[in-house]
């Protein structure tokens, strides 16, 4: 029996960006966003503003029937547009900058775009590409850094700081319900076109309330509040890069936008702008790190705090940050459910020493609250929380796509009946309920039978000095079906000097360690000079797999 | 356009207590709940009691369908009935130990309770109602701090700790809806008979996490982690009372239930138990610090933080707080929606003296993420923010009842056709948003067609030294209406040398300060012995109305 009365207009506060807004606009209304050195307005502009910007799309038949495509770095006007064109009731789709033109149409043409915001310097790619469109847009509307007009084909053209320009500011933003569906974007898969994931503000909202208490109310080396200045590094089309922006505003933290991605301008930002918090995967922190004039930022870098997510980053990692004073803790999550686990503190770790935390806060972690999961073996049951058997990582989560969309079958076969989602990583749980993610399930080797986990093998192999990257894949074997092998980058000053044998030796430690046991050794190891890289800036095994696939291992 | 799929079995994540509990027991497992110094347990044992309770209250045939009424101190049994019983999807009714005989036997006939959870203290009190209960219950059970039989006309009996005994470990919690009614109680409104509010888990757990985020990401005097000892001070059947307890379990933190409210073993609780945070009203501060041998704790209340809600407190219990140590803030709710503001500091406050933050952290505060305020004239329309021009304050809220169940008539009467509720406060607000409430509307003194607010007077008048409580109520006027009528308890030292003249010359320096108009000054003061009290222990203003009633004022 539900005690809701008939008849009675009250109805539940419903969970929307509106309401997120609202109160962050009296706690910060003085608060800066700030777009590189080019654009800085307080809370409350931002607000005045995206009035304006939806007032005008409204006015272009933009409502809660239309798909607005969006094609931006991290700009000002990018961060205004997820907002604006959310709470208009619209689906916003973040395109990823990363696909392949082919890709960009195919995830266009899947869901029927009937609008397109676009950054001036990517006209050219969208005049091509524009070809291929089964549906004629309603309109393109351009942003950039200058007030400039276009002579181009796309048509009708309208400039995005005209319509702000044009906006009414007494705009009111229409009463949502919370389960409408306002973003879409595509997982940058590695097999098949990608994978078309969609969320409601609940769930939105739910997962940057989740962020948030992982963040300030469990004990963590990157603990925050709202005096915190966050960097909003990871892109907006990828999923912590778009729930931290809700985090920060219902926390209400002053905010910095990078824009296109560039070493020395994200290094100024944090010096300039007194960053304080950042997140995003290992490529942007080793992007800051391997900047040649980087010691002209370590006092800037001292105490930055790091949440970093995508892969399971190397411990070396972890001690190279230390040096620098930068505070890093490792999170899980992707592209359906951004995040699910952060490897916060449990209290009773907190006066441990570092290298002891570091055991801790350099796995996925701990499921936030609001977040299930649960590491399975090929019969669906649990594996012991013993830090050594494995299975595949199931989640089910406030902030979980509800399924790939208008896609049936790749659904059924990623979520079992009871709605839990198969995330296709393979993972350890230890005694206090951490888990460490240590393969993809597709990349895992399967030799005689047994899982080998490429990706704890490769954690292992980059703690030795000369190792710059590593990947580990299945090679052929006719003994064995699968054996593993070693691809290795070695840093510039030990080329030639590091033989296969050395990297078996280092791993055999571990062995006699009781760390991994002795048949997870490769049987070989092949020294190249770069790695091939996936959209996303992960090494593209596939790509690994296909140039190996003829040697044959004992 | 809702992109949900027919036929996938997929659905939002429920918001329900099943889901708070489930990472609290991953990082918090280990972590006691602490009930006076007779039980002590751990998170696991605790979820392992509520399964095998709920699992016998099955039994016994308590279901969604059922209403529970429970009349019991802040003990753990209490505690593990609001989880277990909620949990099944029956709906809990915690009865207000405060109220009098025949208005709990109104309460428990307006919602027919089905089963009574009792403290065996209580069972006196029942034999005597129970002849009055228009429904004959399935059955009593009771609990207690030892185990006992009892002969009693109460029937059929069971005891609390037998059914846990009986119950079993492997019992599974439903999947509810999240709006399902669960929490059912009674304000104890001091006008007509008490009304009834009712939450869903999904209102419960968004007021817990709005607390959450009150206490973590912004600012304040009180901040908290989960390495924090919270002390569940205020009762069960209160705002604060439910929302904390889910807090706390969402924080993860150690939990102490103080039983029957005495101040020694409050104290005793806060020493040993190295309590570092609590909550409540004014009473149950001044209760601890008129403790007679307070001074034997008071390194144990150094540093300790305290939530002081359920009216406006005067300035000068915040700086006798500050003398021991307490750290102190105040906050905004009310039995329909619990909490509404908090007075957080703005990041730009948190380097000011004390003095200066005491001018914002002893006020209702700010409204926190997912609650709406606004403070209207006569006419609805919302008052300048200048900090002197009253009006009512109206609220909307993730965490309020949706409306007086039962009650269409009282409920049309409090909510507006836009769903705000009129909270009956009268509030300013001041430039930086900070609401202060300065009277009941029902209390506020008509005087010539203006308001007086009465709070806000007796704010200034507990700045007197000798005053020791304070109450302004209207008395009649001939010429105006109402005029102020100041009734007072001095302190026992300064009886008999404080007179009326004295008062009126303490507040004329607010005159010239500018504080207040010199029409507000009360006319008349009348010293007396002892405040009269309501149930809730705040001064009962309608007795004092009452009393002098007679009394004509110029």
């Amino acid at each position: 029996m539900n005690m809701g009365e008939k008849g009675l207009y009250i109805r539940d506060f419903p969970i929307i960006f509106k309401k997120v807004i609202y109160s962050s606009l009296i706690r910060s209304s003085k608060k800066e966003i700030v777009y590189r050195d080019l654009k800085r307005y307080t809370y409350e502009e931002f607000y005045s503003r995206i009035k304006k910007l939806a007032s005008s799309l409204k006015k272009l038949g933009i409502d809660d029937n239309k798909t607005v495509g969006i094609f931006d770095w991290n700009t000002n006007q990018y961060f205004e547009s997820f907002w604006a064109i959310q709470m208009l009731g619209a689906k916003l789709h973040t395109i990823n900058l990363r696909l392949s033109p082919e890709q960009i149409v195919w995830t266009i043409n899947y869901l029927e775009d009937d609008v397109f915001i676009i950054r001036d310097e990517f006209i050219p790619v969208f005049e091509k590409i524009s070809n291929y469109f089964k549906k004629k847009p309603l309109c393109y509307i351009i942003t950039g850094d200058e007030i400039k007009q276009y002579q181009t084909t796309l048509k009708p053209l309208y400039y995005y700081e005209d319509l702000i320009n044009q906006g009414l500011t007494d705009f009111e933003f229409p009463d949502l319900e919370e389960s409408l569906t306002t973003l879409v974007y595509f997982t940058s898969g590695t097999t098949g076109m990608p994978k078309c994931v969609y969320f409601s503000q609940r769930q939105e909202i739910l997962q940057a309330i989740m962020n948030s208490i992982g963040l300030t109310a469990y004990p963590s080396p990157i603990n925050i509040n709202s005096k915190d200045v966050i960097l909003l590094l990871p892109p907006l089309f990828h999923g912590y890069g778009w729930s931290l922006p809700i985090t920060a505003v219902l926390m209400g933290m002053k905010i910095v936008l990078p824009g296109k991605y560039e070493p020395k301008v994200i290094l100024d930002l944090i010096k300039n702008e007194k960053v304080t918090f950042t997140a995003g995967v290992v490529r942007f922190l080793k992007m800051m790190l391997d900047y040649p004039e980087i010691n002209k930022y370590s006092d800037y870098l001292k105490g930055l705090k790091f949440l970093q997510d995508g892969e399971h980053a190397s411990r070396e990692l972890f001690l190279q940050c230390r040096k620098y004073g930068i505070k890093i803790m490792e999170a899980y999550g992707m592209s359906e459910g951004v995040g699910y686990t952060f490897a916060t503190l449990k209290d009773h770790m907190v006066d441990w020493p570092y290298e002891k935390q570091l055991d801790y806060i350099n796995k996925a972690g701990l499921p936030l609250p609001f977040c299930e999961v649960k590491v399975v073996d090929n019969e669906g049951k649990e594996v012991p929380k013993d830090g050594k058997t494995p299975g595949e990582l199931l989640v089910r989560s406030a902030g979980l796509t509800l399924g790939y969309f208008n896609d049936p079958k790749r659904t059924m076969e990623s979520w079992t009946q009871d709605g839990w989602f198969k995330t296709g990583d393979v993972a350890i749980v230890d005694e206090e309920g951490y888990i460490l993610i240590i393969d993809r399930l597709k990349d895992v080797v399967k030799s005689g039978g047994e899982w080998i986990p490429t990706v704890f093998l490769e954690d292992l192999l980059m703690r030795h000095q000369a190792v710059k990257e590593v990947a580990v894949i299945a090679g052929k074997s006719e003994k064995w079906s699968e054996r593993p092998l070693g691809i290795v980058v070695l840093k510039s000053e030990y080329e030639g000097k590091v033989s296969e044998e050395d990297l078996k030796n280092h791993l055999a430690k571990f062995v006699e360690e009781g760390k991994i046991p002795k048949w997870w050794i490769p049987d070989k190891f092949i020294f190249i000079k770069e790695m091939p890289l996936t959209s996303v800036g992960k090494i593209d095994k596939k790509v690994l797999r296909e140039k190996y696939k003829d040697i044959i291992l004992p």
